[in-house]
């Protein structure tokens, strides 16, 4: 089956490594995007944290398949992409009081991790606090660089690229379209999709501080720390139900208050950017993934939330199956755009 | 007496006010500076505190006294520079636990303010909070923005700002020379001024939370808050005894805490800047004002530290009867450049 001319709405992860897959099966394809090059998108201020457990709703077991597929994917796909920040060191769950090691069991456990002793943290990551009471490792969590890999598919998708902001989808020319307009997607087809603010610091340092990711609790403010090769180290993130772009002082107190409780050395890092973006939510907060509806010609590939770096592998390749063959995989049954009525 | 040329070395807000005070006293004046329309320089980053008590050494009353004469010409010069954010609410000096209460009494009790308690303060002052102890109210301390301070005084001496970065003195074609360029006047020199770096931060929200200063102290980090009729809020500030200018996490973690901890209402205020500069420290701390050197050619005005701001009208008077007259005013005689030996 040849599918013609597809067009992609949306220049954000999700929509360019759709269409660099496409592009890479024969495909026709254009990206639309009212900023091309631009640093607009959940994707700029994303960590890049590759956590199928972590992030997974415990009682949504569709969605931790999802993930769990995409996890599996992301060390060839990135591979494929050449240096994206890849890294495959593992995650340090860490907790500091003995309420934060209350709530932090509960994931640990449904993990299936075993809990760690604060000395034996500190053994692993000397840079930890010696404040912090325990602590679990996730050896099946990793990390990307977002930005380097919308880099590495941008320049994948060179001559593709076209700077339009689409408001009307029937003003669009072309045989198939996917919206993957994250936030956009709402005003675009009316689907659920709301924004979700995150505030996400970057400092920078000597390289070598912190060996591993840590997602950690300090008095109950949730932070994860991401260590760049470079010495970056990525602070995130707040999550609050609103959708302004402004970053707050207490927004930023609240992520520097918990990463210097868990790893006092950050102190003398450079506070070099705060950024501020908006996931896009859903009811459940699962991703859209399937065909807008009965006609078959819109497909619909948003909402990821807060796991759209990791979603970025399962979604591009099941889209461009659904784009390419019209059928769609059983892991897209529970994330029909229609299913919220 | 007439001075012939006069060359002012520096175009921060030290050598913008003596040239403004000797061109309208009929001087022929230019001002050196490499930037002059840039933001490099203490008063870029500088709140505009006008606390004649409240930074003095208790053991330095040379310094008081030329504080306190600079503070009383503060309104009137205000006055003659337009809009510059002037304003005479006072200082509200608050203390958080009882330590912080037991330290700032050591001042309060210096300047014979009269201690208030918690509700006190938050009948004056509502957003402070509930659980901030004791405060005192300066009614002497005023401010100004010395954004605007520098921009008048700019606009003053259009046509005579040169941009040029002076290396060598006597490479300066002038008949008096007057050095006012901060922190750079140590290599000019070769008098002790160091830099001590500082961070600020800058909020913004609805004008109105705040009515006065808040000087205050919260688990002994020390932070001021310095809100302006727009809505902006300056806090300051740290103080290191170091040269970079790097914003770092730890100190924008202290600043923003002990603010958040005394006006828990600026969680909500956006944060618009982080900035970082450097006062010119000298060993006592006192400026250094007056004759170079026994060739009477060359005068100092410079290593204000923290009271550059407050110090501007009683340097710009004081330095420009110098060029002028050649007499040196008494206030000066404790503050000769030289007395380091």
């Amino acid at each position: 089956m040849t599918p013609g001319r597809v067009a992609v709405v949306g220049g954000g992860i999700i929509g360019l490594a759709i269409a660099a897959e496409l592009l890479e099966r024969g495909a026709d394809v254009t990206v639309y995007d009212p900023a091309p090059e631009g640093t607009d998108g959940a994707w700029h201020v994303a960590a890049g944290m590759l956590a199928p457990g972590g992030e997974s709703a415990f009682e949504y077991p569709h969605l931790t398949r999802l993930l769990e597929a995409s996890s599996e994917l992301w060390p060839s796909y990135a591979a494929s992409l050449g240096d994206v920040g890849h890294d495959d060191a593992g995650t340090l769950s860490v907790a500091l009081t003995a309420d934060d090691v209350a709530d932090a069991a509960r994931e640990w456990n449904h993990q299936k991790l075993a809990r760690l002793t604060g000395s034996r943290l500190r053994e692993l990551e000397p840079a930890i606090s010696p404040r912090v009471r325990a602590g679990a490792f996730a050896a099946a969590e990793h990390q990307v660089d977002p930005r380097k890999v919308v880099a590495a598919l941008r320049a994948r998708l060179a001559g593709r690229l076209v700077r339009r902001r689409v408001t009307n989808l029937s003003a669009v020319d072309s045989d198939v379209l996917v919206i993957a307009a994250g936030c956009a997607t709402a005003a675009l087809t009316g689907l659920p999709i709301r924004p979700v603010k995150g505030q996400v610091l970057r400092l920078r340092g000597e390289p070598g501080l912190l060996k591993h990711v840590i997602d950690g609790a300090a008095d109950g403010r949730h932070v994860y720390l991401v260590p760049r090769a470079d010495g970056e180290i990525v602070v995130g993130a707040t999550q609050e139900e609103r959708a302004d772009d402004v970053a707050t002082a207490g927004g930023v107190h609240d992520l520097l208050r918990a990463a210097l409780d868990l790893v006092p050395g950050l102190a003398e890092h450079e506070l070099i950017e705060v950024a501020v973006g908006q996931r896009p939510g859903t009811p459940d907060n699962g991703p859209l993934l399937g065909f807008l509806g009965p006609d078959r010609r819109t497909i619909v590939a948003a909402g990821h939330f807060r796991n759209g770096i990791l979603l970025t592998p399962i979604t591009a390749r099941l889209i461009a199956d659904l784009v390419l063959t019209g059928a769609a995989d059983p892991l897209l049954d529970a994330f029909a755009p229609g299913r919220f009525g």
